[in-house]
């Protein structure tokens, strides 16, 4: 299992109170929390100041699954990344979108559409509830995971209609939101999952560390990564034969 | 647009405290928001202690949109019934299903699944949400409703990946639910709507008056209603004439 | 993985021509495909005649993945049995209904819908289309299957709407079917696959045995199968603590 | 209703024979069908060649329905034309594909996949099957719709599962078609519908005609047309007032 966790990496920099949260930032976290819970993975993470902004292609091309966390700094990440991301997804690799990366430039892409919510940033309780419980993303999971203060994101969440709901979460304040959809593109999985603000300690949570776990799994590509799909012009063929 | 609110009619005599809240039952509640909103319709309603436990041959017959609310008295309801209801649905016409007819047997039977869920009865506050704003169901309805007391009913929801979710309700103690739902089956379309406690006036509410006449309109055939599908023998054809 | 392959088993009997096809019956052939394709799988047989119409209580909770068969004998299956079955896959077991099964009591209650479809028997070509070709379930299968001879089953076909759909067929005539479709029911997985009269050595293509152990695979429980899910009545929790 | 015909309108003047078949061009077929099928409607079209691409924005902002009919050219229509046709799409513009537009920039754009699929142009006999008989773009349907001579288009088409499946198409060689499928993306109604080569007749089909007035009705806002939702910040409620 080839796994790659990217993160832009900027509020680390610029927010001293992060640095406690996440001493090695936030890929740094999960790339831990997922070779804990997955001893056959190969984890590496990638951010948006290195080389190739954190991508390069030998590491994309090895990649099965991407975790994909941005915030501040999505239009930074290069049109011609995001094409190669979004191809190798068309073509079975598995991708995790995080939090604010709802707002990507891949996953709009993958999505196609505008992927806009509501959100208040107050530190609000959520309440992250399975709706589906034999998903193998949900296995083992607390019913409900308890977030002690998290952003509020709010529907409607303009995505297409997701292939599964695995979980919706409610807020302090009374709004829910669709935290967990899955959806296939391509040959690829794509998961969303909103748990996990830079301001709070989410993705120290043991129980978002099993989803992100589980959703590894799950999104793995069954057979080797393709090259994405392209129209064939195919012979008659007699199938009498 | 012919129209019928059926209801068990057990609560309205059983508690006086009800009879204030819906002194001409919880149908007659619902009837009258309709013929107010949908001044094409003839609404008639049904009651269990009625003749062929209110929905006589004839009536089930003209029904274009069947409205149906149970609670106590769901095995009472003649598998005959249920059978007759469910092939007409089949056959086109369209299905509201109410509050805890989620157990009736008309909808578990036109599910599949357990329809169970989560509950508790305290009163609580619902915000109920729209998550897919351009619905025709949605039309008009404030983003939340806001219900001050009703019955929490919580995932899992057991029922079948819905072929919409319009409406994710949230409650006071924390708990979420897929409030608004539909379902096509056969020619006919069905919609689960679970805000209508019998102790509360949540039918009293001009929001959720506006709900149910919007999926009256949304679920009405578009042709007549014809006797449900069977298997058909063909003969070979020659398409290339 | 405990497997159980059911037959009703009456044609094997009643016609000469296809004891030559199966000898062993239907569920012979299929059950002698999976344990080849599956050494790790236990694959068990029942039939009609047997006692407890060949699903003892103790087989049926033990099997976590059931094929069923079944054409002329759909209402002599017992009621009871019917349930059993369909709370063992509300609670998790896998089920694949093959060809004719579409009729059978427990696909309809589970489906809700009539399940019917247009048919010919008149031995044609069908082609079996691969539309998702990542899912699990057609995994190395040849795109299409060429099967020389089959019973023809046309659109439209009265199901709900599936979760996925992995295989379109194609029929000499000029006809299409949704001949390999998911839906998930309660925790439990089923999948139906049409290919497969008692009339031609359909279970005997590697092609066919191919998708039904992979079929198998995809329907395993992701844990141990429980009581299907009930209403249940939750204290109020205080999540702030 | 304000139904706008866009075509690239290429082939029209290289193909001599082409206007023999489409003396207007395609747009002015369909537009002649549209205005005759639909009474209300106000038909306009657009071609490549105009100032604007053919749809200025004064058109594009009143447009309601918008049908697309590209294929030599995808690649000349702008980006920024495209982003506007999209972000109509998702306040509410509907929208009807037609044939080689799967390949449009605007197709995939709102699709997010390749929308690749085989193919082969040998004339062949098209047969369209409805599987959602009930649905409204099949009203009044052939079943099936035969087409004597078309270009073949076949799985697997790579598309996002389709929130519905009305027509399956067979052609003469065996292939099939998911040829009618529907999504909803953001506010707007997206109908791709694969019947419609330039070198055959086939948008003079009765039937075909019928299917596109059928689609324009079923893809008409029902309200009018907003911006594109976006990302919005929320006060936090205090909801029990």
């Amino acid at each position: 299992m080839q796994v790659t966790v990217w993160n832009e990496g900027l509020h680390e920099r610029a927010k001293p109170e992060m640095a406690e949260i996440y001493p090695d930032g936030i890929h740094g976290a999960i790339a831990d929390a997922l070779r804990s819970a997955l001893p056959d993975a190969e984890v590496r993470t990638g951010t948006l100041d290195e080389p190739h902004q954190g991508l390069p292609p030998e590491l994309l091309d090895r990649t099965e699954v991407l975790l994909w966390w941005g915030h501040r700094a999505h239009e930074q990440v290069e049109d011609g990344l995001v094409d190669r991301i979004a191809a190798r997804v068309l073509g079975g690799m598995g991708l995790l979108v995080l939090h604010s990366g709802h707002y990507s430039k891949v996953f709009r892409k993958l999505m196609g559409t505008t992927c806009s919510l509501a959100w208040r940033n107050e530190g609000e309780r959520e309440l992250v509830w399975t709706t589906d419980p034999s998903h193998p993303i949900a296995a083992g999971v607390d019913q409900p995971i308890v977030i002690g203060e998290q952003e509020m994101y709010g529907e409607p969440f303009d995505i297409p209609s997701p292939d599964e709901v695995v979980f919706i979460s409610s807020f302090a304040g009374g709004e829910v939101f669709r935290s967990g959809v899955t959806f296939r593109r391509g040959r690829g999985r794509v998961f969303y999952f909103s748990p996990g603000d830079e301001a709070y300690p989410v993705y120290r949570h043991p129980q978002i560390q099993r989803v992100l776990a589980n959703a590894v799994r799950w999104a793995m590509p069954g057979a080797p990564v393709v090259a994405p799909a392209r129209a064939v012009k195919t012979p008659r063929a007699d199938w009498h034969d």
